[in-house]
């Protein structure tokens, strides 16, 4: 993509009324824009990374055989009255309709994939299944906050998983638990599994995923020589206890975001909506169900968080928005000549490139850029490369600088 | 895929409540469940139909320099009552948040793409310039009817330009008229372009993409010898009357279906938002604007209503959910092993395959399966055909069945 085309703009400040990190560089970059509190749109480039973080989750899913569909987000009052939703939860949008009809947002989806899946699964040998949908989400919070970490309208992953027993189910959140951490890792970003209260409608224990981050909503202990991790919320230990886990060292506490997260639903959408499967024995069984979150708008937020310095963001290679950021440098024929041919010979290879061939903007300009968007290798086309026949690079994450020539940098970039 | 772990069933009886062809194939094939009355969940197999419709009109967009985004859903009441949409607009759902505030759920983006460019286009050197989103809608429709042809929650590519003159817009016009008519034909949809009136709050003409079909919501009249269309409610023609562009033949009246349209809005929306930009005089102008829309899940409706018969759908290659519908018959060791082995190569040669291996269903049931599913390509491993080392093949819209071997076959799938 050429940044003369590109209609957005990058900032020169940050706007005021955002404080954390990924608001103030998401809206400098022309990542996104904010249409109100905890409501964005995201640009060219921001789509761009949600469509990345959104492939590595699918990907992640698809190899733990969980099937893709996609629910509305208006839904039936009856839906959430039938399980105790409508009332309880007050996060829930509720519209009524010109026909006094009222329906709710969707905050999450149980109450929708309860119904089709009843409708589908009749027998035990239609189970294990687990069903998962990439969707919006609408939550009326008080406080939205933190950019996109916390919005009244944000993106996630939500798979829900069926079982015929508590077994079987804790086999399949292993698994998963396993395929998280595996996202989190591509990601760049070492989550922590934190025990946390279940919920709206659930005792049991669930599990949030943390990554720990400043702009973190959530207080957790964790041991720094085993994975012990604990909401403080719910937490018997204190800050200085010694680990109930490995007994090393002491706990320490810390402000984390939790991007993803697991509840132990039992039986109960499956008996809210009479769901029941003909079972081995011959009888008739509710199925055990789970469900797992993942919020892929607030992920960015929490790799800008994690990633970025004080010229900008630093975007790990696998969600980047392009893998390099082509620069030409002055307007002889020459520069121009030679970095189109290198922007049409990396497209040509199938790199992702975006092309600063701004005509009006000069060296300085388009290096403050280039910084504040964040892309992990900057090749620099000018008078003096053009002259040695080579390519200026650098890495977003390093200071050093080398030139290399077209064969060296398409290998470094395939 | 393998049919025996995709957790959707077909049906064999329509739903009572459906009673258009699209909506009663999609459901009795498993592609959508119905959540309520003009709401729908897209299941694996319409959600692969729904990404290849996504992904062949972004092809077109990104061929005309569209840039794609992605805005929100929850609207802030005062760009609605900017606009006057929020008095005059019926259709428009309305929320209440915990706080007073309100909201409206995006029916259309006009109130959300002008805010963002305003803030982005200085100049008229940042125009011409084409945003485009793939996204839902919601409309507080009072009879959502024809499955998915009419819904309360629809997905729709909606494009915005914006341009110095009302010149530069008609060219670019007649750009994205062709973009559209292309994508159709891609569809196997033949479009003829209607004019109709301009909407809420234009009293220009606007342009509607009709195919026409019995479910179609909207009367048509058409010359069969030249491009003339309009629609019935702005005709100064009725039927019968001699064709007023080519004289050749008699208007024709039909029922038809909007797919697609395109609105001149003038300088409404800048107006309202008070977006001007520098002009090459020196002065300061508001854009003119346009906006193309075209329905994504609608158009998978006409694409059911077009391409079906008594048995089932006939999907167009280009959006089949699945390239060739492998079926195994018999449960002898090799039959089994040899549509294993052909399973396996057609995904290594990255062919879309549904693989029936159920082992509980005949060949009656699968055949029907297979038919109603509609992929283009049937391809039947059996004793027999095992022993003559072919596959035996039969197109979804030909009555004929071929016996090939593995290489005819790969041939005629890649």
């Amino acid at each position: 993509m050429r940044l003369s085309k590109l209609f957005t703009k990058t900032l020169r400040e940050a706007p005021k009324d955002e404080i954390t990190a990924n608001a103030q560089l998401l809206a400098k970059g022309g990542f996104v824009f904010k249409v109100m509190s905890g409501v964005y749109a995201f640009l060219p480039l921001g789509l761009r990374v949600l469509n990345k973080i959104r492939n590595i989750i699918r990907e992640e899913m698809d190899a733990l055989g969980g099937q893709e569909i996609l629910m509305p987000s208006l839904h039936p009052a009856e839906y959430w009255k039938a399980t105790g939703g409508w009332d309880n939860i007050d996060v829930l949008f509720k519209i009524k309709s010109r026909t006094e009809k009222d329906y709710a947002l969707g905050q999450s989806h149980e109450e929708i994939v309860t119904p089709i899946v009843k409708e589908m699964v009749k027998s035990y040998k239609d189970l294990p299944l687990a069903i998962y949908q990439v969707n919006w989400k609408f939550r009326d919070e008080l406080r939205p906050k933190s950019g996109i970490l916390r919005g009244r309208e944000f993106e996630m992953k939500d798979m829900y998983s069926f079982h015929e027993s508590q077994e079987d189910f804790e086999n399949f959140y292993e698994k998963v638990k396993k395929a998280y951490i595996n996202a989190y890792k591509k990601l760049g970003l070492v989550a922590k599994v934190a025990e946390a209260s279940g919920g709206n409608f659930s005792e049991k224990i669930s599990y949030e995923f943390m990554v720990l981050t400043d702009a973190g909503e959530d207080d957790i202990l964790y041991c720094s020589a085993c994975d012990f991790c604990v909401n403080l919320n719910i937490a018997k230990q204190k800050e200085n206890d010694v680990c109930p886990r490995c007994g090393k060292v002491k706990l320490e506490k810390g402000k984390a975001s939790e991007v993803g997260n697991v509840f132990d639903l039992g039986k109960k959408y499956p008996k809210d909506f009479d769901f029941q499967y003909a079972a081995q024995d011959g009888g008739k069984e509710y199925p055990v169900m789970g469900c797992y979150g993942w919020g892929t708008t607030r992920t960015m937020g929490v790799v800008v968080e994690k990633f970025h310095d004080e010229k900008g963001i630093v975007w790990p290679d696998i969600i980047a928005p392009f893998q390099v950021h082509l620069i030409h440098l002055g307007d002889s024929k020459e520069v121009k000549k030679a970095a189109e041919d290198l922007y049409k010979e990396l497209q040509k290879n199938k790199i992702e490139v975006l092309f600063d061939d701004r005509e009006d903007k000069g060296a300085g300009e388009k290096f403050i850029d280039a910084d504040l968007i964040g892309i992990p290798l900057r090749a620099v086309v000018s008078e003096k490369t053009v002259k040695e026949k080579k390519i200026e690079i650098k890495k977003r994450n390093e200071e050093k600088i080398k030139l290399v020539d077209k064969k060296e940098l398409l290998k470094i970039l395939c």
